[in-house]
């Protein structure tokens, strides 16, 4: 196990009515609040209401930025920056999903840099560390996905220059996060999938990463994949289930905060390619995920015998592949083949077709320089050329045939 | 799954030289430093060495406080609270395993409680909830067993009472812990089985813990579970192995950060039976679990429908027991007696002979006494007299021939 540091403050409320914890946060955090939210399912889902009312019984001032898209950007990010400024915000409270919350983050670090620096080109495409005395930021979670609630990562979108990045740094980490299930019962169906897909994928970036020792990291990361598969399955079959969206709420915040990577070299090479993806034609991340992932994997999986073992492992052990009489290789086939099967079966795209998405050979390019050469990935480095091939290949389902 | 609050905030330094970190903590605690340790042990295996180094870095005034034991007692834990007040004490640093870290606990609750009140009789005997600004500590672990570097809970000893009470309150918390896995490498036999013993009954004791609904805290429960099996195996064939005594490190410590009850009521009725034994003889904790945990498991097997399927369950994920053609009652059974077994081929006592105690009828009475009424457990109520039961039942290995 490589050397690490863990350290994940989130005070986490867990459950039905644990917006009501609001109002003390409110009064802990002594000053205004900009609470940021997305196009309005928050009024929908109960989610607004609740804080409202929370924060009504706190008595803080309350500023509303709301319009923060999927794929968030860097322009509704500086209107926040400036509201945070002028109103001397003593709290950022993100109401929704990872997109709003990560949109949150950014406020929370804009407000916080040298009046001298700037956002995108000083810290997001250097990403330089953020100060450590940031606006602290709240978390009422309306969706289960991104994990963004208990981490210290954020993506943004530059949509003039067409640029997705992602930034990590420890000041970003939210104070508190409310998990109320009940938010999650009026997801679409299509919501439902991607958010799935994502976290997923997120546990398969940690556990897909060196070294390959037998670490523990290893074993919770099975555990909370097929754990997600459970869920993924009872969730489309029982929307409105409180058992079944609590399970996929905890999932998928379970699924992205470190506790599963400790010890190991994240590869995230997958998402790298996928923010490609959706920085030229702004789909949605998980659907660009379901798309890219498996073409990954089918990249990878001969990279080394070291390589298709962990695939092989993967097989048998989330996907139930039976490892008898096998060689590594056929299981860890059966294994990616199953995983693109299970995801044409719950109407996930597997292709850049299904996702909506016709690129031309300057397009193939245009992504593939995204990616670039500063390669990712442990099993296998994934740079321009590689990621165009692995695009080139999202073209048609994955197959070994 | 029920409503819950998660929030761990312990900053975790993993692997070896992490000791270094010390003297950045020690200039931000920036006065004097209560360093709390055992019999010595430190001085051999190196942690005492790298802490000292760290510390004459940062330059603070250094108290020592040697000598707390295993089972540690109330009279060191008020030395130490006399020295935190006369020398207006920053931060406490607990250089040791599970005794050590708790009495350090307890001093830094003692030095913060208000004059007119008493540790014991106020606070460990009520549950009374700590004041939120102790003294902060900080850890640097020497053994794999407890979890309390990660955790709120603490037990202590009143010797001259014969009693042994865990204390739970989250101002105890530590601050930041020093995991090096080399300070493992010279435990003895005896010290390795015990931390085992140790953190696999904290794993079962949330496991095996209401509601059984299908919660990722049971799935990850079982992925440690396996890996504190292979990691056991793996520590005494090679005592000083790197990887090994890492994996058994961090296994020790997901046991127990809370991590894997969210949702669940937790049990710790074996605990609490295992107290009543070393409050009375003062015997190794993890000696006392081995010998009490199967027959507790013997004795709730059968207590209803779904207690008997979730021991079945844990027989076949846990132990490999195979299912087919069985009835839950006969797959539990099977995985409790291949639990047994596998503590007897490590050398773990199982009876309370094999532990050194031999209670007469008065000892079996006032073991049951210290148990109490105020019974604990989830599938079965251990009251008084089920405590005396399983006591007794402990003279011999459990069989349910």
């Amino acid at each position: 196990m490589q050397n690490f540091i863990f350290h994940n403050p989130v005070k986490i409320y867990f459950g039905q009515g644990q917006a009501t914890n609001i109002t003390e946060e409110a009064r802990r955090a002594g000053g205004a609040i900009l609470m940021v939210y997305g196009g309005g399912s928050i009024k929908r889902n109960g989610a607004y209401n609740d804080v409202m009312k929370a924060l009504q019984e706190a008595g803080n001032e309350v500023i509303e930025l709301a319009g923060v898209t999927p794929n968030p950007r860097l322009d509704i990010t500086l209107q926040g920056v400036k509201l945070v400024k002028e109103h001397d915000v003593k709290l950022i409270l993100a109401v929704g999903g990872g997109s709003v919350i990560d949109c949150a983050k950014f406020i929370a670090l804009g407000a916080g840099i040298g009046e001298d620096e700037d956002l995108w080109d000083d810290y997001i495409e250097t990403g330089k560390q953020a100060p450590e005395d940031l606006v602290p930021l709240g978390v009422v979670l309306t969706t289960a996905a991104t994990g963004s609630e208990m981490g210290d990562a954020a993506v943004l979108t530059h949509w003039e220059r067409k640029r997705k990045l992602g930034y990590t740094s420890h000041p970003l980490t939210p104070r508190f996060s409310v998990l109320d299930p009940t938010y999650l019962t009026t997801l679409s169906r299509e919501q439902t999938i991607y958010g799935f897909a994502d976290m997923f994928c997120h546990t398969c970036e940690q556990y897909f990463s060196l070294p390959s020792d037998d670490n523990l990291s290893d074993e919770m990361a099975e555990a909370i994949m097929r754990h997600i598969l459970r869920s993924w399955r009872a969730c489309l079959a029982q929307p409105t289930d409180y058992t079944a969206r609590s399970n996929a709420m905890w999932d998928s915040t379970l699924a992205l905060n470190r506790i599963i990577s400790r010890g190991k070299d994240e590869d995230w090479a997958t998402h790298g390619i996928e923010h490609a993806i959706s920085a030229k034609y702004d789909i949605p991340h998980g659907a660009g995920l379901a798309v890219v992932h498996p073409h990954w994997m089918k990249y990878v999986v001969e990279a080394s015998p070291e390589a298709t073992a962990r695939f092989a492992r993967w097989a048998t052990n989330v996907w139930g592949v039976d490892a008898t009489g096998k060689s590594d290789l056929v299981r860890a086939k059966e294994g990616i083949e199953r995983y693109s099967d299970f995801l044409a079966r719950v109407g996930a795209p597997r292709t850049l077709e299904e996702a909506g998405v016709h690129p031309d050979d300057a397009m193939f390019d245009a992504m593939a320089d995204h990616v670039g050469d500063d390669a990712r990935g442990s099993y296998k480095k994934i740079d321009r050329a590689a990621a165009r091939e692995i695009l080139v290949d999202c073209q048609t389902p994955v197959s070994f045939e």
